[in-house]
């Protein structure tokens, strides 16, 4: 993209009602507009990182074998009343009367929907284990909406629904999720905690939440230092393996860390003083096991084995995709602005040419542009007539993570030169070999 | 994907009251719903199309220059009265109130949220030309939503916004989106006529209506026959261009093409007698120049090269994105199903075995699954335990336009079958020469 044909509309203030660095940042970098109390227009930069996220998780979720749909964002409070949840959630839900008077709400979550669409078709184990998942719009409508998409009204999530025959194999569904989840963070460049927590109005008995530790974070979180050491990395899971979902589970759980909600101060005190640790953390995801909390109610069963009708057994596991901005940012960031992680940077590489209008630099960077192009990667090039120092100030705030600088002097020597956005350290190379340094990085992310 | 592991709920009886066949056949092969009057779910197949459709949209609008961004569903009502839009939008328009009284509505298009954004943050002629882009759920609250996804309440729709200094650029913006809606619906498979329309209440002097040709079509149409020879075709256009903009757009409304709405019975009349057609089209996107309608009380200004503030020229660019999956399968069925155009197919290729649990078979099978993959494309395999005729009968009722069939007695020849489902006709050949026919043909498409 070149920027004098984009839409950046980069802020120079400090918007004054921004009170964390995510949301100071998301505005001054033109990634969104409020539109209303917490509800946001995605401008094209903070939409372009939305749909890397938003890839992310569907590539991991259909690796893990999920099955993705879409559910609308408008529901029939029919179904909520057969749940019971319609008279019992609070004045978080959007509660909207249609032109023919008819109750419907706007889906702050889709347990009863999915559980009627699964009634709908499915009658035997046979077709289990199944696990439905979308990636949708939803509206909470918090009292006091703040922190720019951290907490926001209208939200981007994707909630999946697992339907299994028995506990145990809702369990596994559980496991595998909790492994998914594990590499979605960590190829966004996140280190997201599961901690134990509580279930909330989902309900359920087992649940975790995936915390990102952040001073800026609304939960308290108690952990083991340890849990800090394990990496998911790349290894390769069979997800349909029962032992190595659970292998997982059990390594990346069998420490404690936990939320305030259930934080139990004298199990905390028998870990080495050393290790305990109290901090801050940043929800990016849940994962529950609710058994047959809906589908009894609601009457999704199947014909067992056996020839008789039982209850699924169901879990539903969320990930917050829109406020995952803002745990990015919260995580990844200095005083000049953003530093994206590669895996979800809104655009791969920045090039700047110091002197627009001279033919040779104007040239040097059109066949860099080509080239990364040609390589299947996404340059941003700002080709406007600007001082260099402008320049370099919108990438810094923007943060892409690789930046080449191109000028007249440099291109004397046959170089040109690429910059770590993370480091800040610089290095002169021929313009060919930035590019491919640069493809590099990316081939191997 | 195999489909022993996908969630396709394909039903054997034609829903009592679904009226039109694309309704019919898109509850039949599981591809959506009903989840409340004229609301969809989009079950794992029909959400497949829906992407599908979407990235074309996406391809095709950025190919033109255009801008993609992200506004939310829900609005202020506030924005609304600055226009004068909230009172004089009827009750179609989905009002809504949140916690703390606001007026608030589910948008039904977005002309004023993004004029608020414009407003916001250019100021000068030098930013111009710019479109601005979106693929978002909008809500109609009809007063009797039937047709399945045709006429639905809850839809998404790509809906764009060009700001320009005067009305020539604007007329431009209108003739590029002409251009790029033209390329966009032949990639799916479709020939939509550009019609002379009227604009409704988006306002507006110059408008069409771009019409696929359907005897369900909601609207009648009057046009030369000579129109639907036509064809945009693979060639290059530079969108920057006013010159090749302009001539397509003489070259493709310079024939007689109206809905009932602005037909013209004695301009119809000089038409030779033998072109004149009377037929039922389906509405699938539309085109506005409207000027300065919104820009003016909404003050959306820049500084112009004289240095005076005036009012952008805007126009706004809708495709019916949801709606385009009922169209396209109006205009391309038989009565055993659902044929899809290459470009929108939810799966590349079926395979068929015929022999589920014959090891030489389910090895065939197996290898075809892994060749298409390799190269990219996605085929949906049928190793459920069924019946040949089952397996054949959902093949042709969710329309993939390749089949490959695979069974002992042909393999002992060392061939598959490879069936188009468009005219039926079949082929036997070795498999690795099926792989290689069908990837040429996406390939070329």
């Amino acid at each position: 993209m070149r920027l004098s044909r984009y839409f950046l509309p980069v802020l120079k203030e400090t918007p004054a009602d921004a009170q964390i660095v995510s949301h100071r940042y998301m505005l001054r970098a033109g990634m969104i507009k409020q539109a209303s109390a917490g509800i946001y227009s995605w401008l094209p930069l903070g939409y372009r990182v939305l749909r890397r996220i938003e890839q992310i998780v569907h590539e991991e979720q259909q690796r893990a074998g999920h099955i993705p749909l879409l559910m609308p964002t408008l529901q029939s409070a029919d179904l909520w009343r057969e749940s019971g949840r319609y008279d019992a959630y609070g004045p978080e839900m959007l509660r909207i009367r249609d032109r023919h008077d008819r109750d419907m709400l706007f889906g702050p979550t889709n347990e009863e929907l999915i559980t009627d669409i699964f009634r709908s078709y499915v009658r035997s184990y046979k077709d289990l284990p199944m696990t439905l998942y979308h990636i949708q719009w939803k509206f909470r409508d918090e009292v006091r909406p703040r922190f720019g998409v951290m907490r926001g009204r209208e939200f981007l999530m994707k909630d999946g629904y697992n339907f299994d025959l028995t506990k145990e194999d809702a369990l596994h569904a559980y496991n595998r999720h909790l492994v998914s989840y594990l590499r979605t963070y960590e190829r966004m460049g996140l280190q997201a905690i599961p901690m134990r927590a509580d279930s909330g109005p989902i309900g359920g008995d087992d649940t975790h939440e995936f915390l990102v530790l952040a001073e800026t974070g609304e939960s308290e979180v108690f952990y083991d230092s340890e849990i800090t050491d394990l990496k998911f990395g790349d290894r390769e899971i069979d997800y349909d393996s029962v032992e190595q979902c659970q292998a997982v589970l059990e390594e990346f759980t069998s420490r404690y860390a936990r939320t305030d909600e259930t934080h139990d101060e004298e199990v905390f005190n028998r870990i080495p003083e050393d290790r305990r640790r109290v901090a801050r953390g940043i929800e990016v995801g849940q994962i529950f096991y609710f058994g047959t909390k809906y589908s009894e109610p609601m009457g999704a069963t199947v014909q067992g084995p056996d020839g008789k009708q039982v209850p699924v057994h169901m879990g539903s596991h969320g990930i917050g995709v829109s406020r995952l901005l803002g745990a990015i940012i919260e995580a990844s960031h200095d005083d000049k602005g953003i530093i994206w992680p590669e895996g979800v940077t809104p655009f791969h590489v920045g090039i700047v040419n110091l002197k627009q209008g001279d033919d040779e630099a104007d040239a040097a960077c059109q066949a860099l542009y080509d080239g990364f192009t040609a390589l299947g990667l996404d340059p941003l090039y700002d080709d406007r007539d600007e001082r260099a120092g402008g320049k370099f100030a919108t990438m810094d705030l923007i943060g892409l993570p690789w930046r080449i600088t191109v000028g007249p002097r440099g291109l004397k020597n046959g170089v040109v030169e690429l910059t770590s956005r993370r480091t800040g350290e610089s290095e002169e190379l021929p313009p060919e070999e930035a590019v491919r340094r640069v493809a590099a990085i990316y081939a191997a992310g």
